[in-house]
Protein backbone atom coordinates (compact mmCIF):
# COMPACT_ATOMS: atom_id res chain seq x y z
CA UNK A 1 0.00 0.00 0.00
CA UNK A 2 1.35 3.32 -0.59
CA UNK A 3 1.45 6.07 2.37
CA UNK A 4 -1.56 8.05 1.91
CA UNK A 5 -3.59 4.38 1.04
CA UNK A 6 -2.67 3.31 4.45
CA UNK A 7 -3.91 6.35 6.08
CA UNK A 8 -6.86 5.96 4.26
CA UNK A 9 -7.60 2.47 5.34
CA UNK A 10 -6.36 3.15 9.05
CA UNK A 11 -9.48 5.88 8.90
CA UNK A 12 -11.62 3.76 7.36
CA UNK A 13 -10.83 0.78 10.10
CA UNK A 14 -10.98 3.15 12.69
CA UNK A 15 -15.03 4.62 11.87
CA UNK A 16 -15.75 0.63 11.58
CA UNK A 17 -13.93 -0.35 14.97
CA UNK A 18 -15.86 2.75 16.89
CA UNK A 19 -19.27 1.62 15.73
CA UNK A 20 -18.80 -1.55 16.34
CA UNK A 21 -17.47 -1.79 19.99
CA UNK A 22 -17.16 1.91 20.87
CA UNK A 23 -14.57 4.64 22.64
CA UNK A 24 -14.48 2.32 25.78
CA UNK A 25 -13.37 -0.88 24.72
CA UNK A 26 -11.61 0.36 20.96
CA UNK A 27 -8.22 -1.64 20.94
CA UNK A 28 -5.19 0.14 18.78
CA UNK A 29 -4.47 -3.49 17.57
CA UNK A 30 -8.47 -4.22 16.31
CA UNK A 31 -8.20 -1.03 14.34
CA UNK A 32 -4.65 -2.27 12.74
CA UNK A 33 -6.18 -5.62 12.32
CA UNK A 34 -8.82 -4.62 10.66
CA UNK A 35 -7.08 -1.76 8.47
CA UNK A 36 -4.23 -4.53 7.49
CA UNK A 37 -1.46 -2.48 9.18
CA UNK A 38 0.83 -2.79 11.74
CA UNK A 39 0.52 -1.50 14.99
CA UNK A 40 3.56 1.34 14.20
CA UNK A 41 1.93 2.07 11.16
CA UNK A 42 -0.70 3.72 13.65
CA UNK A 43 1.59 5.04 15.93
CA UNK A 44 3.77 6.82 13.36
CA UNK A 45 0.79 8.80 12.15
CA UNK A 46 -1.04 9.37 15.71
CA UNK A 47 0.19 9.40 18.95
CA UNK A 48 -2.56 7.69 20.88
CA UNK A 49 -5.88 6.09 20.62
CA UNK A 50 -7.56 9.54 21.91
CA UNK A 51 -5.29 11.55 19.01
CA UNK A 52 -6.63 9.25 16.26
CA UNK A 53 -10.02 8.98 17.54
CA UNK A 54 -10.61 12.89 17.63
CA UNK A 55 -8.62 13.36 14.48
CA UNK A 56 -9.99 11.04 12.26
CA UNK A 57 -13.88 11.84 13.58
CA UNK A 58 -13.66 15.32 13.57
CA UNK A 59 -12.41 14.78 9.95
CA UNK A 60 -15.00 12.71 9.31
CA UNK A 61 -18.14 14.85 10.98
CA UNK A 62 -16.52 18.03 9.71
CA UNK A 63 -16.19 17.14 5.97
CA UNK A 64 -18.11 20.11 3.92
CA UNK A 65 -21.75 19.17 2.66
CA UNK A 66 -22.36 20.24 -1.24
CA UNK A 67 -23.52 23.34 -2.21
CA UNK A 68 -27.09 23.93 -1.16
CA UNK A 69 -27.85 27.34 -2.27
CA UNK A 70 -31.30 26.53 -4.50
CA UNK A 71 -32.46 30.22 -4.63
CA UNK A 72 -35.31 29.97 -2.36
CA UNK A 73 -35.27 29.58 1.51
CA UNK A 74 -37.73 26.89 2.07
CA UNK A 75 -35.59 24.86 -1.25
CA UNK A 76 -32.60 25.57 0.97
CA UNK A 77 -34.21 24.21 4.18
CA UNK A 78 -35.81 21.31 1.76
CA UNK A 79 -32.07 20.47 0.19
CA UNK A 80 -30.66 20.54 3.85
CA UNK A 81 -33.20 17.93 5.05
CA UNK A 82 -32.94 15.71 2.52
CA UNK A 83 -28.98 15.45 3.28
CA UNK A 84 -29.53 15.63 6.99
CA UNK A 85 -31.81 12.80 6.98
CA UNK A 86 -28.87 10.48 5.20
CA UNK A 87 -26.31 11.75 7.08
CA UNK A 88 -27.87 10.80 10.30
CA UNK A 89 -28.88 7.51 9.29
CA UNK A 90 -24.75 7.18 9.54
CA UNK A 91 -23.06 5.20 12.13
CA UNK A 92 -21.33 8.16 12.57
CA UNK A 93 -24.48 9.87 13.74
CA UNK A 94 -25.91 7.05 14.99
CA UNK A 95 -23.51 5.67 17.36
CA UNK A 96 -20.62 6.72 17.19
CA UNK A 97 -21.08 10.38 18.16
CA UNK A 98 -23.67 9.70 20.76
CA UNK A 99 -20.86 7.10 22.19
CA UNK A 100 -18.69 10.39 21.85
CA UNK A 101 -20.88 12.34 23.89
CA UNK A 102 -21.63 9.42 26.89
CA UNK A 103 -17.35 9.45 27.24
CA UNK A 104 -16.98 13.53 26.68
CA UNK A 105 -18.71 13.76 30.34
CA UNK A 106 -15.43 11.86 31.16
CA UNK A 107 -12.92 13.37 29.51
CA UNK A 108 -12.48 17.02 28.63
CA UNK A 109 -10.63 16.90 25.31
CA UNK A 110 -13.37 14.70 23.68
CA UNK A 111 -15.95 17.49 24.96
CA UNK A 112 -13.72 20.64 23.41
CA UNK A 113 -13.11 18.51 20.22
CA UNK A 114 -17.09 17.64 19.57
CA UNK A 115 -18.56 21.15 20.32
CA UNK A 116 -15.22 22.32 18.31
CA UNK A 117 -16.50 20.28 15.69
CA UNK A 118 -20.54 20.42 16.24
CA UNK A 119 -20.33 24.11 16.23
CA UNK A 120 -18.24 24.99 13.12
CA UNK A 121 -20.87 22.30 11.66
CA UNK A 122 -24.59 23.79 13.04
CA UNK A 123 -22.41 27.07 11.80
CA UNK A 124 -21.88 26.06 8.29
CA UNK A 125 -25.03 23.46 7.38
CA UNK A 126 -27.57 26.19 8.68
CA UNK A 127 -25.66 29.51 9.38
CA UNK A 128 -25.11 30.08 5.68
CA UNK A 129 -28.15 29.23 4.94
CA UNK A 130 -29.46 31.97 7.07
CA UNK A 131 -27.15 34.26 6.07
CA UNK A 132 -28.97 33.72 2.52
CA UNK A 133 -32.06 34.19 2.98
CA UNK A 134 -31.44 37.53 5.38
CA UNK A 135 -30.15 38.78 2.22
CA UNK A 136 -32.58 37.76 0.01
CA UNK A 137 -35.16 39.52 2.20
CA UNK A 138 -37.01 35.89 3.39
CA UNK A 139 -35.80 36.12 6.45
CA UNK A 140 -36.23 39.19 9.21
CA UNK A 141 -32.49 41.11 9.09
CA UNK A 142 -32.20 40.57 13.31
CA UNK A 143 -32.85 37.04 12.76
CA UNK A 144 -31.46 35.56 16.02
CA UNK A 145 -29.07 33.07 14.51
CA UNK A 146 -28.36 31.29 17.83
CA UNK A 147 -32.24 30.13 17.86
CA UNK A 148 -32.47 29.70 13.79
CA UNK A 149 -29.77 27.14 13.88
CA UNK A 150 -31.45 24.85 16.61
CA UNK A 151 -34.36 25.00 15.22
CA UNK A 152 -33.50 23.74 11.46
CA UNK A 153 -30.87 21.31 13.17
CA UNK A 154 -32.97 20.08 16.17
CA UNK A 155 -36.06 18.68 15.09
CA UNK A 156 -34.40 16.42 12.72
CA UNK A 157 -31.63 15.09 14.99
CA UNK A 158 -33.84 14.44 17.66
CA UNK A 159 -35.99 11.89 15.37
CA UNK A 160 -33.88 10.64 13.56
CA UNK A 161 -30.52 9.65 16.06
CA UNK A 162 -32.70 9.87 19.39
CA UNK A 163 -36.22 8.82 19.23
CA UNK A 164 -35.31 6.85 15.74
CA UNK A 165 -38.66 7.37 13.96
CA UNK A 166 -38.76 7.18 10.46
CA UNK A 167 -38.88 9.76 8.15
CA UNK A 168 -40.65 10.00 5.12
CA UNK A 169 -41.10 12.46 2.07
CA UNK A 170 -44.21 14.48 3.47
CA UNK A 171 -42.76 14.37 6.89
CA UNK A 172 -39.86 16.75 5.43
CA UNK A 173 -41.99 18.88 3.56
CA UNK A 174 -44.95 19.43 6.75
CA UNK A 175 -40.85 20.14 8.38
CA UNK A 176 -39.48 22.66 6.11
CA UNK A 177 -43.03 24.75 6.09
CA UNK A 178 -42.74 24.63 10.31
CA UNK A 179 -39.22 25.27 10.54
CA UNK A 180 -39.86 28.53 8.14
CA UNK A 181 -43.04 29.89 9.90
CA UNK A 182 -41.02 29.34 13.20
CA UNK A 183 -38.13 31.32 11.67
CA UNK A 184 -40.48 34.04 10.45
CA UNK A 185 -40.32 33.59 7.04
CA UNK A 186 -42.04 36.89 5.25
CA UNK A 187 -43.86 34.98 2.79
CA UNK A 188 -45.26 32.11 5.05
CA UNK A 189 -48.82 31.65 4.67
CA UNK A 190 -48.60 27.76 6.06
CA UNK A 191 -52.29 26.83 6.43
CA UNK A 192 -53.76 28.14 3.24
CA UNK A 193 -52.12 29.83 0.24
CA UNK A 194 -54.49 32.03 -1.16
CA UNK A 195 -51.80 32.62 -4.54
CA UNK A 196 -49.02 31.21 -6.56
CA UNK A 197 -45.96 32.92 -5.82
CA UNK A 198 -44.63 35.41 -8.16
CA UNK A 199 -40.93 33.96 -7.86
CA UNK B 1 -32.02 -1.73 55.43
CA UNK B 2 -35.39 -2.38 54.56
CA UNK B 3 -36.42 -4.18 51.24
CA UNK B 4 -37.35 -1.13 49.98
CA UNK B 5 -34.61 0.82 50.77
CA UNK B 6 -32.23 -1.81 49.35
CA UNK B 7 -33.92 -1.52 45.65
CA UNK B 8 -33.76 2.01 46.38
CA UNK B 9 -30.29 2.01 46.77
CA UNK B 10 -29.42 -0.66 43.99
CA UNK B 11 -31.33 1.63 41.28
CA UNK B 12 -29.60 5.13 42.74
CA UNK B 13 -25.93 2.43 42.52
CA UNK B 14 -26.75 1.66 39.12
CA UNK B 15 -27.25 5.55 37.68
CA UNK B 16 -24.42 6.78 39.37
CA UNK B 17 -22.26 3.67 37.88
CA UNK B 18 -24.02 3.99 34.24
CA UNK B 19 -23.09 7.79 33.95
CA UNK B 20 -19.51 7.22 35.18
CA UNK B 21 -18.30 4.27 33.22
CA UNK B 22 -20.86 3.53 30.78
CA UNK B 23 -22.96 0.18 29.66
CA UNK B 24 -20.17 -1.83 28.33
CA UNK B 25 -17.61 -1.49 31.11
CA UNK B 26 -20.58 -1.77 34.04
CA UNK B 27 -19.97 -4.58 36.17
CA UNK B 28 -22.54 -5.88 38.64
CA UNK B 29 -19.88 -6.38 41.66
CA UNK B 30 -19.10 -2.36 41.19
CA UNK B 31 -22.96 -1.52 41.55
CA UNK B 32 -23.27 -3.91 44.63
CA UNK B 33 -20.21 -2.61 46.01
CA UNK B 34 -21.25 1.59 45.56
CA UNK B 35 -25.19 0.23 46.54
CA UNK B 36 -23.90 -1.29 49.97
CA UNK B 37 -25.05 -4.91 49.21
CA UNK B 38 -24.75 -8.19 48.14
CA UNK B 39 -24.13 -9.12 44.17
CA UNK B 40 -27.50 -11.82 45.46
CA UNK B 41 -29.54 -9.04 46.38
CA UNK B 42 -29.53 -8.01 43.33
CA UNK B 43 -29.87 -10.63 41.04
CA UNK B 44 -32.98 -11.94 43.52
CA UNK B 45 -34.47 -9.14 41.54
CA UNK B 46 -33.05 -8.56 38.37
CA UNK B 47 -32.22 -11.63 35.85
CA UNK B 48 -29.26 -9.49 34.42
CA UNK B 49 -27.23 -6.56 34.03
CA UNK B 50 -29.29 -6.26 31.18
CA UNK B 51 -32.61 -6.74 32.33
CA UNK B 52 -31.64 -3.86 35.71
CA UNK B 53 -30.44 -0.97 33.27
CA UNK B 54 -33.32 -1.04 30.82
CA UNK B 55 -35.68 -1.35 33.85
CA UNK B 56 -34.24 1.45 36.21
CA UNK B 57 -33.50 3.38 33.14
CA UNK B 58 -36.93 3.41 31.87
CA UNK B 59 -38.47 4.30 35.10
CA UNK B 60 -36.11 6.83 35.46
CA UNK B 61 -36.52 8.27 32.43
CA UNK B 62 -40.64 7.69 32.44
CA UNK B 63 -41.13 9.23 35.48
CA UNK B 64 -43.97 11.74 35.24
CA UNK B 65 -43.37 15.39 34.58
CA UNK B 66 -45.20 17.81 37.23
CA UNK B 67 -48.56 19.40 35.25
CA UNK B 68 -47.85 22.13 33.15
CA UNK B 69 -51.27 23.20 32.14
CA UNK B 70 -50.71 27.06 32.33
CA UNK B 71 -53.83 27.93 30.32
CA UNK B 72 -51.69 29.52 27.03
CA UNK B 73 -49.97 27.59 24.49
CA UNK B 74 -46.89 30.31 24.76
CA UNK B 75 -46.97 29.29 28.71
CA UNK B 76 -47.09 25.74 28.56
CA UNK B 77 -44.30 25.94 25.82
CA UNK B 78 -42.14 28.75 28.40
CA UNK B 79 -42.65 26.30 31.61
CA UNK B 80 -42.03 22.90 29.68
CA UNK B 81 -38.84 24.72 28.19
CA UNK B 82 -37.64 25.15 31.80
CA UNK B 83 -38.64 21.86 32.79
CA UNK B 84 -36.75 20.31 29.97
CA UNK B 85 -33.19 22.76 29.96
CA UNK B 86 -32.86 21.47 33.78
CA UNK B 87 -33.59 17.72 33.01
CA UNK B 88 -31.35 17.67 29.80
CA UNK B 89 -28.31 18.51 32.32
CA UNK B 90 -28.73 15.92 34.22
CA UNK B 91 -26.40 12.72 33.63
CA UNK B 92 -29.48 10.81 32.48
CA UNK B 93 -29.53 13.10 29.04
CA UNK B 94 -26.35 13.78 29.12
CA UNK B 95 -24.16 11.01 29.58
CA UNK B 96 -26.42 7.64 30.49
CA UNK B 97 -29.02 8.29 27.06
CA UNK B 98 -25.96 8.63 24.67
CA UNK B 99 -24.64 5.87 26.18
CA UNK B 100 -27.23 3.80 25.48
CA UNK B 101 -28.07 4.59 22.24
CA UNK B 102 -24.39 3.59 21.14
CA UNK B 103 -24.83 0.50 22.52
CA UNK B 104 -28.50 0.22 20.99
CA UNK B 105 -27.00 -0.40 17.29
CA UNK B 106 -25.17 -3.50 18.82
CA UNK B 107 -28.28 -4.70 20.72
CA UNK B 108 -32.14 -4.98 20.01
CA UNK B 109 -33.26 -4.90 23.38
CA UNK B 110 -31.88 -1.68 23.96
CA UNK B 111 -33.14 -0.13 21.01
CA UNK B 112 -36.58 -1.10 21.58
CA UNK B 113 -36.74 -0.60 25.66
CA UNK B 114 -35.18 3.22 24.54
CA UNK B 115 -37.54 3.85 21.37
CA UNK B 116 -40.89 2.75 23.52
CA UNK B 117 -39.46 4.67 26.75
CA UNK B 118 -38.34 7.85 24.66
CA UNK B 119 -41.39 7.58 22.78
CA UNK B 120 -43.94 7.72 25.28
CA UNK B 121 -41.89 10.39 27.47
CA UNK B 122 -42.72 13.14 23.73
CA UNK B 123 -45.92 11.51 23.55
CA UNK B 124 -46.28 12.86 26.88
CA UNK B 125 -44.48 16.05 27.19
CA UNK B 126 -45.42 17.34 24.11
CA UNK B 127 -48.66 15.71 22.52
CA UNK B 128 -50.58 16.58 25.86
CA UNK B 129 -49.52 20.57 25.37
CA UNK B 130 -50.38 20.32 21.73
CA UNK B 131 -53.78 18.52 22.31
CA UNK B 132 -54.61 21.61 24.63
CA UNK B 133 -54.06 23.71 22.42
CA UNK B 134 -55.93 22.99 20.04
CA UNK B 135 -58.83 22.32 22.33
CA UNK B 136 -57.74 25.96 23.40
CA UNK B 137 -58.38 27.03 19.67
CA UNK B 138 -54.34 28.00 19.75
CA UNK B 139 -53.07 25.47 17.36
CA UNK B 140 -55.27 24.13 14.10
CA UNK B 141 -57.48 21.37 14.63
CA UNK B 142 -55.22 19.59 12.12
CA UNK B 143 -52.02 20.15 13.89
CA UNK B 144 -49.45 16.73 13.05
CA UNK B 145 -48.56 15.95 16.07
CA UNK B 146 -45.75 13.75 14.47
CA UNK B 147 -44.19 17.40 13.18
CA UNK B 148 -44.42 19.47 16.19
CA UNK B 149 -43.63 16.77 18.74
CA UNK B 150 -40.13 17.40 17.03
CA UNK B 151 -40.07 20.80 17.05
CA UNK B 152 -40.88 21.14 20.31
CA UNK B 153 -38.33 18.91 22.36
CA UNK B 154 -35.68 18.87 19.30
CA UNK B 155 -34.17 22.39 19.19
CA UNK B 156 -33.87 22.37 23.50
CA UNK B 157 -32.53 18.53 23.24
CA UNK B 158 -29.78 19.40 20.41
CA UNK B 159 -28.58 22.49 21.93
CA UNK B 160 -28.18 21.40 25.78
CA UNK B 161 -27.51 17.44 25.03
CA UNK B 162 -25.73 17.78 21.35
CA UNK B 163 -24.06 21.23 20.72
CA UNK B 164 -23.63 21.67 24.60
CA UNK B 165 -24.20 25.78 23.75
CA UNK B 166 -25.75 26.99 27.53
CA UNK B 167 -29.80 28.07 27.42
CA UNK B 168 -30.49 31.82 28.90
CA UNK B 169 -33.59 32.94 29.75
CA UNK B 170 -34.11 35.49 26.48
CA UNK B 171 -32.66 32.20 24.59
CA UNK B 172 -35.24 30.56 25.95
CA UNK B 173 -37.96 33.00 25.52
CA UNK B 174 -36.93 33.78 21.82
CA UNK B 175 -37.49 29.84 21.47
CA UNK B 176 -41.11 29.71 22.80
CA UNK B 177 -41.71 32.14 20.15
CA UNK B 178 -40.56 30.45 17.48
CA UNK B 179 -41.71 27.10 17.99
CA UNK B 180 -45.06 28.97 18.38
CA UNK B 181 -44.83 30.59 15.06
CA UNK B 182 -43.54 26.71 13.67
CA UNK B 183 -46.30 25.23 15.10
CA UNK B 184 -49.14 27.39 13.13
CA UNK B 185 -49.86 29.59 16.48
CA UNK B 186 -52.89 31.71 15.61
CA UNK B 187 -52.41 34.82 17.54
CA UNK B 188 -48.57 34.55 16.73
CA UNK B 189 -47.34 38.32 16.03
CA UNK B 190 -43.75 37.70 16.35
CA UNK B 191 -41.82 40.66 15.29
CA UNK B 192 -44.04 43.45 16.06
CA UNK B 193 -46.99 43.18 18.68
CA UNK B 194 -49.70 45.83 17.64
CA UNK B 195 -51.56 45.70 20.84
CA UNK B 196 -51.27 43.94 24.23
CA UNK B 197 -53.03 40.55 24.06
CA UNK B 198 -56.80 40.62 25.62
CA UNK B 199 -56.37 37.66 27.92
Amino acid sequence: MLRGEITTAIRRALMQELAAVGYGRLSIEAVARRAGVSKTAIYRRWNSKLDLVLEVVAAAAGRRLPALDTGTLRGDLSLLFQVLAHALRHPLASQIIPDLLAEAARNPTIDETLQRVLRARQQEVAGELIGRAVRRGELPADTDPDVAVDLIVGPLYWRIAIARTPVTDSYLEALVESVASGLGAQDSVPRQRSAPDPG
